[in-house]
């Protein structure tokens, strides 16, 4: 299925015919790659054909380019869910989530029309630390442990640690919503919906392909993510195909950000609006100089930008991670004067919280310009087991390898 | 750039090659045709140049098809605002609104980035029964005022009638919520938000071209909907060319639902589940046969299936309407059992509600089978002016012809 686009243009009219698809498609289940894409190629898969391996080494939603919707659902479990029921509940999730992503039907799912396209359906769980208390503690990574609290934290309950946390993320609302509702009911013996975040990014073809997304900001957010193999086994992925996953719920103030003109909101990113390039210049893949002063011998980039504060401590090229985030704009709340309860459900993927997350959060809660116009309002810490297979190799289930 | 796909095939390999974008595009702003559509044609135009008609007779977001994305806002009108400030605020949200719906920024927005890729952006405004009280008192139309209470309403005042209404659809939800909050903000002086209804069917792209959505009880939501022009002058348009929109907020008891079997589900709809036909065979837009009856001389489509109840009354063919339904699914209340507060946000356009509507809803709460598992919980109706033209033809703002 596979034609470059040379040798679609050189082939014979018949070949071309046959290959509108794969001239209309493009690479799946894969990051893609920095750089300025090209705005006008249809370089998107068939939406109806677009499907995301569910097995494989590692669980798909972490690596998967952002798909258009998110339903995110911290579960607590039942009374009396002890590891033999985690493990029943993980490996009938798994059973169904398989079959849901490959467009089939679960066992006892009575609706095969709705299953029918999954639109880059994928499905990520995550384990709270009292998994591990029930179930093997012994075995409970050291960094498994709610982040430490900042000094400009306002979290909220109803935004806290669950057991689980269930990522569905699809680029078909109606489909999301289904899996979504097919999961809960699935495993409504073992647990309980203690919140849903729902969040959006573009839709599938929206934006050109390879471009980083915006949040509501209008900042282009994810610049400074893996994207190569080798990135990911440095930064995100533990040799047994586990990660661990951080959810901070970000309120974002957009009425008050929205009166800044473009050069104070740029000041405060530290990137420009246009294109997300540093504003030492370049394009937005370009290294920051922050050395570099303007006619007055200041800086060009605030010392106190979101970028300059975010990036990895000089002496700590450790301190990076693979950023998921996705935004929210909800109705306001009633009588509020603002115009929507909007933010930012900030998705981050790394091997080990405390050395490559908390510190860059640490530094943003210190100084951060953006502080002004942002609160935390929700945290949450998860391991991520490893990938699963339907032939044996490796975990067949969730979880199987602290469950099984 | 228009090219059958008959000559396409027959074509050269550099004519086949420039049509690949000719191949992947499709119809626009126009409802499909009814039909089995075929499933693998890659026959939707790419996203990122998917553009709907601002302009014209009529208001867009009517006969468009179903965007993925809905953000349907209810305002009420600050103190003070008369017909002067109501003309103001409709002549700058048609200005904005034609902006944005052609992918180019709006006077005094600072986020052109935000803008680009309308992806099918359509905005539809109505104006309650107080907007005809404080501008043009005698030219309120007659079935202009709230829809006669149901025996089995649950309506909650949350979702009531408010003196504005402002449909806004797109294919992709970043833009979706982008526009809201332009429009929000532009109309800040005048208007403020009294609710926000936020809704979804399927991706742009995510089913076959031209069938029609299902909505969350799996059903097909919309056969028998008017698809041709004249069947658009029939039931939807006045000459002027307004027409009139019913928002009724449908919560549908999913948990419920799901307890039933297919053949359940069936019986209470009239339909069957695998491709909307009648259950006295055929397909999606065969005739239903009433008369027919099973081996032991039951009939096979119950009189009181949600597909018999409205049907328009066999001596009244004028009970017809257009159906733009868009499902909810949002988290569940704290401390509700549900897995979800799901339903549908019922959008409806026709000539006149008191003849073409209200009379089916009638029908439908007297004894359509579906009522068991859905409760109405808001209820509003407004007035659509006419569409709009930029060089002078007919109204240039919306309401014009009321506000000018």
């Amino acid at each position: 299925m596979s034609v470059s686009r040379r040798g679609f243009i050189a082939g014979s009219a018949t070949a071309a015919s046959a290959s509108v698809l794969a001239a209309c498609a493009g690479e799946k289940d894969q990051a893609a790659p920095p750089g300025v894409p090209s705005n006008s190629e249809p370089d998107h898969e068939p939406l109806q054909e677009a499907i995301v391996a569910f097995d494989g080494p590692h669980q798909a939603g972490v690596e998967t380019p952002t798909q258009a919707d998110l339903n995110l659902i911290g579960f607590n479990l039942k009374g009396g869910v002890d590891k033999a029921g985690l493990a029943r509940l993980m490996r009938l999730w798994t059973e169904d989530a398989r079959e849901l992503a490959a467009g089939r039907t679960p066992l006892g799912s009575l609706e095969p029309e709705m299953n029918r396209w999954p639109a880059n359906l994928t499905f990520t769980v995550g384990f709270g630390e009292r998994v591990f208390d029930i179930a093997a503690p012994g075995e409970k990574p050291a960094w498994l442990h709610d982040i430490p609290a900042m000094t400009r934290d306002e979290l909220r309950e109803e935004w806290g640690q669950t057991d689980i946390a269930l990522q569905i993320c699809a680029d078909d609302p109606v489909m999301c919503a289904w899996a979504m509702r097919h999961m809960t009911r699935a495993g409504g013996d073992y647990a309980q919906i203690a919140w849903v975040q729902q969040g959006f990014m573009n839709a599938y073809g929206a934006i050109p392909k390879g471009q980083t997304p915006r949040n509501l900001f209008g900042q282009v957010d994810g610049t400074v993510n893996p994207y190569e193999a080798d990135e990911y086994a440095e930064q995100v992925w533990n040799e047994d195909g586990s990660t661990s996953l951080v959810i901070r719920r970000i309120a974002m103030h957009l009425d008050e950000w929205e009166m800044l003109d473009r050069a104070s909101r740029e000041e405060a990113v530290g990137r420009t609006l246009a294109d997300g390039a540093p504003l030492s210049g370049g394009d937005e893949f370009t290294e920051p100089d922050f050395g570099a002063t303007d006619q007055y011998g200041l800086p060009v980039i605030d010392r106190n930008s979101h970028m300059a504060r975010s990036r990895p401590d000089a002496n700590h090229p450790e301190q990076r991670f693979k950023r998921r985030p996705y935004n929210y704009n909800l109705p306001p709340a009633p009588g509020s004067a603002e115009l929507s309860d909007a933010g930012l459900i900030f998705i981050a993927f790394q091997k080990d919280p405390d050395v490559q997350f908390t510190p860059v959060l640490q530094r943003l809660d210190e100084a951060d310009r953006l502080n002004e116009w942002i609160t935390h309002i929700g945290s949450s810490v998860y391991w991520v087991p490893p990938g699963t297979s339907a032939d044996g190799k490796g975990d067949k289930f969730w979880g199987e390898s602290v469950l099984g």
